[in-house]
């Protein structure tokens, strides 16, 4: 029988273990590349833009020519063509000389500024009025303002978002290498398992479970591939976690609360590959257990749908994203202060769901107290705390990190 | 021509005109509704649990027979039988009596707590000792404790997250009824605009809005429709509106900075419907447009991808919301401390990207500055503030509101 380890203990010993561990690469098209994790960097291979745009309508000209004119001594220049949109300029501009450019447009070589159209006024076909000084570079983005080629742009391991899209698009860049999604194997196990859209008779119970890790896996950035749900018999138990290991990245394996079930399940793993860690001290989630196959990593979800939930967001939703190269993952948290006191947590670190409402002091958590195993109270939650194993609960008035609960 | 409008102008028009459009209702099966939005309250039909069920794994008693009880001083209980997983309990315990029960197994009527197999001794095949007092209800999870026929559990409005899901499971409920997604159409314009995988030559410019604002109403939780690149020609533009405003909920056109195109784009709105809006005073976006074609929202958005980056997440994102039914997205936020002062933004709001670094003392923003239109400057920031349109610019170490890069 293993020690119940810690819960950094767990996350250092999956670290150990699976931290170099990476799904295949593969190419798919910028377009459709939003929230996949890019695996190589993304260098700018030209300047964006490619040529020197006016961002506004109006005239390219040499911005010594307009120093010091105004309304009543307006500096006149010779009006030589007309740029078009979506073509080179056809033409240089020299001293005394001005162009029209759009909005877009390039800018002709001699001019280095822009004068606004409402700044200038025409006196005849050829000649233009400008009638307030322009400095150089006014209005003006240059080649390579955006991003000059050879810049680093987008680092390997980073998850792709809309804006990213969009660099993407402005680079000319058609295709990029991003991680294969990690296919996460789900099982249900136990006798007294049926599913969701059977009615229990006494005794029974649906299988909750199953439905929420494959929402989590997928939720974390993963796929799922659920094996239905398995009688509390070693040899079926065998034959399909070997099968899991084969085709999935991770296998998730919850259920089996009863004697004989929760016996099975760490033998099994053992016969078949290694158990790494049977218990994590921590609450909701003590009977974790931790192994691999095959290579690849195993979990012995906690069978009360609650504590599967914490479990899974703690330790198998950083596997994922290590599984796709993501670096870290910093959970983003919110300041909140407690509205009432959570009680002492005997040694092990706890997981507390609560209630967030603003007010004039910023953030205010209620903890939602239950049994462990409650998942439809997680659903009235906005987030969960995380109390420390080795501090004597939280009093009414702390200030809290409070990490929300996944949006989408 | 209409008047610059205050983004809570354009905010309070979109509320007004299109708040009470919504997508219509599908039924899909729970276990597919990830990241859906429920459009109708979620009931329990019946309790979760549908029966007490024992938390551990020992015998079932009546409390009163174990008060006084010790190591020294047993009390001694006749095992009346042994309660399978998955199955009824076949009998009732009296005074005086007890059973086994396995976790998840059901408490035989009669009993009203139970007794950790580690606390008991077994002295023959009928009497079991317990060694450790207990408690009614200890160890015992009640029918109805997770929750109660007829309690609201979910509601219409709320985006389904993966332990919703659960709790959809948890509660037998096969299939929801979910908002469509929006559709998204996306167009983009003008004769200098080219695909991103062709090369551009000068004065030609890659379409970067088109990919951006597809995958912005991904993002977003819409589906996107990309019309492609409509050369700047008002008759097709007019048949290409008509056409996405039968086929989309909500239609965006971008492009169009050139003078010809400017006028264009308002014209061929109010000849299809209703021109709302002409110009909102944000910075990044102003030339932002606003109109309704055959009651469908269309947003002109401002041709630099930048701005129509944050003009989507501002005034587009809360439309898609609003259309799908969610109830209110409050964008969550963080505290920050900015690290240099950003100048005054003259009476226009302003949207401005930072950089986010953890120090000691909280959260350090660096705000990213560039001219508006550079898209991949946006790749290396984290989030952005609003600086209200009355504010003269922010100082230095000034505390500000920090709406994050969505992640995903």
């Amino acid at each position: 029988m293993l020690h119940v380890a810690s819960s950094a203990q767990a996350e250092q010993l999956l670290k150990d273990v699976f931290g170099h561990a990476r799904t295949p690469e593969i190419e798919i098209p910028a377009s459709q590349a939003l929230g996949h994790v890019l695996r190589r960097d993304i260098y700018a291979t030209e300047d964006v833009p490619g040529f020197t745009r006016s961002s506004v309508d109006g005239y390219a000209v040499q911005a010594k020519d307009t120093f010091g004119c105004s309304d009543s001594i307006p500096a006149l220049l010779n009006l030589i063509g007309e740029v078009e949109m979506g073509a080179p300029a056809p033409f240089s501009i020299q001293a005394g000389q001005c162009a029209y450019v759009p909005t877009g447009g390039e800018l002709p070589v001699g001019s280095d500024a822009m004068v606004m159209i409402e700044h200038t006024e025409a006196y005849d076909a050829g000649t233009i009025g400008m009638l307030k000084p322009t400095a150089p570079g006014a209005h003006c983005i240059f080649r390579g303002d955006d991003v000059q080629a050879g810049q680093l742009v987008l680092e390997a391991g980073c998850r792709l978002r809309a804006h990213d899209i969009g660099a993407l698009a402005a680079m000319g860049i058609p295709n990029v290498m991003v991680a294969k999604q990690p296919l996460v194997g789900v099982l249900s196990t136990g006798d007294e398992v049926i599913t969701p859209d059977q009615t229990p008779t006494a005794g029974q119970i649906r299988d909750v479970n199953g439905p929420l890790l494959c929402a989590s896996a997928q939720q974390a950035g993963g796929k799922a591939a659920f094996y239905g749900i398995c009688p509390d018999d070693p040899k079926r138990l065998t034959d399909t976690l070997k099968k899991m290991a084969d085709e999935c990245d991770i296998v998730l394996l919850s259920g089996g609360t009863s004697v004989g079930a929760k016996d099975a399940t760490p033998r099994v793993i053992e016969e078949l590959g290694k158990l790494h860690m049977h218990g994590i001290a921590i609450k909701p989630g003590k009977p974790t257990i931790l192994g691999e196959i095959s290579g690849k990593p195993i979990f012995g979800m906690p069978g009360h749908p609650a504590a599967a939930y914490f479990i899974f967001r703690i330790f198998v939703a950083p596997l994922i994203d290590s599984l796709m190269g993501i670096k870290e993952r910093p959970e983003p948290t919110f300041k909140a202060m407690l509205n009432q006191a959570i009680p002492s947590n005997h040694g092990r670190e706890e997981c507390v769901a609560v209630q967030l409402k603003q007010s004039e002091d910023g953030l205010i958590a209620t903890p939602i107290m239950g049994k462990s195993g409650l998942i439809t109270l997680l659903s009235q939650a906005d987030g969960y705390l995380r109390v420390p194993r080795n501090q004597e609960g939280l009093p009414k008035g702390a200030q809290v990190e409070i990490i929300p609960f996944t949006n989408s």
